[in-house]
């Protein structure tokens, strides 16, 4: 409780300016209130903030990047760049890599996340980007396939509408930005638990992220995440499961896992990473 | 582990005669293997199985009633019945009490469950259904709308493809059969998972069950449920949750719930309804 407590005071604490990773469950809000992309600008550095768009996972980058230009420039960051990065030999631009080793804030578009692994993977560029977000020099945001690339194993494609098996997933290799997690986005929109829980199956050493759209899981350094937005985040956490037939059944055979444990959260709610614990939004220490 | 075991050598034991309550989540297979309803004419007493079945979810009573005697007949159960009752004056009539009071085996079909509920519930028919069933004497399957009906709370209707919230499921009052349960069926293949969680929130002292289509969940008298067919079982349960917002959010904002317990289970799985423990398909005790 102790523990708790150190990390509520310093949860609570302003820290405009510093920094996360977001990770959005795609469709964000861009017109309304904005709130997921105005609090990426704000943990960016508010008015000092140096935004680089990178929109490598879009087919048409320059129509996407511009938007996200208009906004980001209209919430006052001070500059705001895009690096229409199209193949790994842009990777190694100077250029590029010098605007990524001044940005304090990265943010990673929508699209398809194969094609955005497949330019960004084991490049200068990513690498610097890595050592800065693990650094806490760098915010990181990516929505939607942005969002997919988190975690060390990706989501790349699946379906829905049968019985957990694991032919129901296309996994790949992501960015590992935050390996720990397997991320899903557009979650209950589209109907992904039953992805979730087949990946998660395949993958009982990570923890299942599953973000609704319009709806944001921020990470913090100290490993407490937490849920702001329109929708839920729901956790898949296999840490207690005490069977699974997964390494023994056929591809698109019934999967078995007992004692996944489960948590649906919303805006305000908090999950540790390592703990492994979910905090309420309204959750206070009294003494 | 004693107590695992007493239970385990119970239940290995052949009790072809032995009542059970099959709870079937739709789509079972009426032409091949037909291992669903083959198990329920064994268990209703085989060549000696005295099979009725109530069609009133459906609107063609006829037709689907038919389409089970043919079935039932060809297993070999010795007598069949229809009985094709379309409203709540006919639950008293002495015909079909007798048939009710006489038979090994109830079949519940498929169609609407609110039809189905509206028809059965608080009448003399239903009576000696629920009566014979808790005494071990009657054997008992319900499909898609059979099934949902088995829980005190039931699952009329719903929705997919949002955050869990609890506009997304109407409830109602089921036959209360099995009272433990809220059932939901065509479970993955309709993507409902969503909504299950949804009405598990809003009842936290039941244990949500999700059954996919062609697969059974057949309880025993003695808490044991077990998994059989092509799909899966999910179990929801609740008893560990340690916080949802239900009570203080409106009907359409998204849903918190901390802590709840899921298993997947597939063929030969087995979990305790009171005990609320997973045992694998392959289970043994060694010693």
């Amino acid at each position: 409780m102790r523990q708790l407590k150190a990390k509520w005071l310093e949860m609570t604490t302003p820290q405009a300016t510093k920094t996360a990773v977001l990770v959005i469950g795609g469709a964000e809000d861009k017109v309304h209130g904005r709130e997921i992309l105005r609090t990426f600008v704000a943990r960016s550095g508010a008015n000092d903030a140096h935004i680089t768009i990178i929109p490598s996972a879009s087919r048409e980058p320059g129509i996407i990047g511009g938007r996200y230009i208009r906004i980001f420039e209209e919430m006052g960051a001070s500059k705001v760049e895009l690096l229409d990065i199209r193949d790994r030999e842009q990777c190694e631009d100077p250029n590029f890599k010098e605007s990524l080793a001044n940005c304090t804030g990265v943010f990673l578009t929508g699209g398809d996340q194969l094609r955005l692994c497949g330019v960004l993977s084991d490049t200068s560029v990513m690498e610097i980007i890595r050592q800065r977000v693990r650094s806490g020099e760098l915010t990181l945001a990516g929505t939607s396939a942005g969002a997919a690339v988190m975690g060390h194993h990706m989501i790349a494609g699946g379906g829905s509408g049968e019985s957990p098996n694991r032919s129901l997933v296309d996994m790949a290799t992501g960015l590992g930005l935050i390996p720990e997690v397997i991320v899903d986005q557009h979650f209950h929109n589209r109907n992904r638990m039953v992805r979730l829980v087949s990946a998660i199956a395949s993958h009982p050493d990570r923890i299942g992220i599953g973000i609704d759209e319009d709806t944001c899981a921020m990470f913090e350094k100290d490993g407490w995440m937490q849920v702001f937005g329109k929708g839920s985040v729901t956790v898949v956490d296999p840490t207690e499961v005490t069977h699974t037939n997964e390494p023994n059944v056929g591809a698109t055979e019934p999967l078995t896992i007992h004692n996944m444990r489960m948590h649906i959260l919303s805006h305000g709610d908090r999950y540790h990473l390592y703990q492994r614990t979910a905090l309420p939004a309204n959750y206070r220490i009294s003494n």
